[in-house]
């Protein structure tokens, strides 16, 4: 056997993140592989919730707009997000969802190519960044959509129709993930900009946005902040002052209280904002960044490697028997912190799985996602995730027709 | 003298609504008069926060999209919502903002249009209104806004280009309140659809959008749902097979599970929804809305006619030698729930009122509003506004020099 379960007690009692695992709420016998997909609440979000509804929305009432800065909320959280994403401040901006963030980032690129019609978009994204875009181009005259199946056809589409490309640094289905910088650096080389979806990275590992036109992502998978917390959009500030997007709501007006007939877009990245902001969706995400800020990345992207590298090593081992495939890169360079296999049965193996208190999800048609969030799986879940699925394609019971009826939410 | 304070005291103690002030938390030696910006917090909003963090958040994880109904809640809670417009179930999507359920509409309208080529907007309208309008004038080729400066104008705008009409049912400077049957009629009439802003009347008075096509609201004024609490679309069943709004996002997806290439729209109301709601958000509308469940919608409004009306009454008698001009309808059937006076120096004395316990709000350029929210005002409330108002303007509190210094929101 490669490892032992008191070897990796052991590693887990040197993990430098070991203390951060006491944030986080985590119900008793639950081994959580879905930080991927929502993250587990910090124990100070209920504190934090109850202190806004109850001191700033209870106590101040409308004051709170100006006493408890919930007016400049989606740009001071956005100042807190930017460390983790590789960028300054001034150059973030939260709000809404990750979709209408792809809105803004799309229609400020297009407004940036003037004579360019062609968006490319890859097929790896999730889908709603394909539904996003479908719906801009079926709006929008003379503009067209150009797919890719991967980063190997992005070179082929390059031409200079294009005006921005939107990719995923990490693939929600495999977990691989891309090399940024090199991606940008092509996109850019052929005049288009570069709008990358990191809902997958940030929060998983050290992103590096300070070369990227536009980025936008979710703050509820990694980032632990809750379900259907605000997204974020970064600009680069290269072209804060040029981009026009479309969604040109009052709080991106250049003084949203002269109540001037005419949009005039504010100055920096606040003319990325649209409307008021989810003010109690705020309390949870800045609850969640004040343990962002005591981690080292590094400390993180090294027990995400080691975690991910023990799953697919273990996994193998034990159910090798089975009909288990990596879908994975087996890299750890060219991976995020999530691990994927495929099995033809992947729906009810998941869901017997879950009965057996190790959560991961499933992905259509036929893939067991498995995500690690360094901050509180530890080396002991690891194992015994491994040891769960083995026994649940050995004693098959996953078979169990229960399992395969379907749920509203997979 | 009109009126006493101790008639106002015994008005109250015969309020068929009396008890419902208990519901709500405000703070102590302050008279809120600004429900019309920000409603005050239900108590019920606490408990709700912390049962969703705590419950359904912490205790089932992801779990929670199918045991606790996050992924249906923009319909559930749509469903509550359509009593106070006078519509049914399965017309109501909760989510997003007032703005980018602007865009829905609005892009839901043309889509039903599509030899027409202009959207009428109200200069009435909130300027958010207009802007987002802009935006989506500017992206989109081809199409025209005309504005109207009221319903005066209307008429002689209305010619056979026009695909759809924005207005206000309530106007968020004056108060007043149009006859929503009678303009969709005229609207209708000349093939256009009619979109209604209800942001200032659902909650103030019984609304009725039976015959409308489309309306767009916030929750988070008269319906106490917090700071940036999620907006609501109606749209009319006629409508809801056929409109293509462009904010095509994978909850709108007839099969948001089956990660298909294409958006296809799901059926009804759900395809106006577009991606992962704001789930926290959702818990104080809900508590919100256990309390509307009680409320009698015609005691309400009769409530509200006795509230504003003793207010307009008893400023003109009290403030008769100041500079206070009332630019609300004198006719209560041409009012919301709301009384706006205009005065010069509007800010400043709008600020000192303000210190002195008493809180309206101010609007550019010389707007003073006063917002009555029947559920947890009284008449002893606006009674001892206007003593408060009439000292301001009598001591001329308002010229001390710190009241001129501009907060950041007015």
């Amino acid at each position: 056997m490669t490892i032992t379960r008191a070897e990796c007690v052991a590693l887990d009692a040197s993990d430098p993140l070991k203390h951060l695992r006491d944030e986080f709420s985590l119900p008793d016998g639950t081994i959580y592989l879905v930080g991927n997909s929502l993250g587990a609440p910090p124990k100070a979000a209920v504190a934090a919730v109850t202190r806004t509804v109850e001191e700033e929305w209870g106590g101040r009432l409308v004051g709170g707009w100006n006493a408890s800065g919930w007016y400049d909320l989606p740009l001071t959280t956005g100042d807190r997000i930017a460390p983790l994403i590789g960028v300054g401040p001034g150059q973030v901006a939260v709000g809404e969802s990750t979709s209408i963030a792809i809105v803004k980032a799309v229609t400020a690129a297009l407004s940036l190519r003037p004579g360019r019609r062609v968006i490319v978009s890859d097929r790896a994204n999730f889908p709603t960044d394909h539904y996003m875009v479908q719906g801009l181009v079926k709006a929008l005259d003379g503009y067209e959509i150009r797919d890719i199946a991967g980063l190997g056809d992005l070179a082929g589409v390059l031409a200079d129709d294009v005006a921005c490309v939107l990719m995923s640094e990490v693939d929600y289905r495999t977990g691989a993930r891309h090399d940024t910088a090199e991606v940008t650096a092509a996109v850019q080389a052929a005049g288009a900009l570069m709008i990358w979806d990191l809902c997958h990275s940030a929060g998983a590992f050290q992103v590096d946005m300070s070369v990227a036109d536009f980025a936008i992502g979710c703050t509820y998978k990694y980032l632990n902040a809750g379900p259907g917390s605000p997204a974020y959009i970064y600009v680069h500030p290269r072209h804060q002052a040029g981009a026009e997007h479309m969604l040109t709501g009052w709080h991106g007006h250049a003084e949203p209280f002269a109540f001037e007939p005419g949009f005039r877009p504010a100055e920096g990245i606040r003319r990325f904002t649209v409307s008021t902001p989810h003010v109690l969706s705020y309390a949870p995400l800045n609850a969640s960044l004040d343990i962002w800020e005591r981690v080292d990345l590094a400390e993180l992207r090294a027990k995400s490697v080691a975690l991910t590298s023990l799953f697919i090593e273990l996994v193998e081992e034990f159910c090798a028997p089975y009909d288990l495939a990596l879908l994975s890169p087996r890299d750890p360079e060219r991976r995020g912190s999530q691990v994927s296999f495929r099995h033809p049965d992947g729906y009810p193996v998941m869901r017997a799985l879950i009965d057996r208190g190790v959560h991961g999800d499933f992905r259509a048609p036929d893939v067991l996602r498995f995500g690690f969030a360094p901050l509180y799986i530890r080396h002991v879940d690891v194992y015994d995730a491994a040891v769960a699925l083995a026994e649940v394609l050995r004693e098959e019971h996953w078979r169990d027709e229960r399992y395969r009826r379907r749920l509203a939410v997979t």
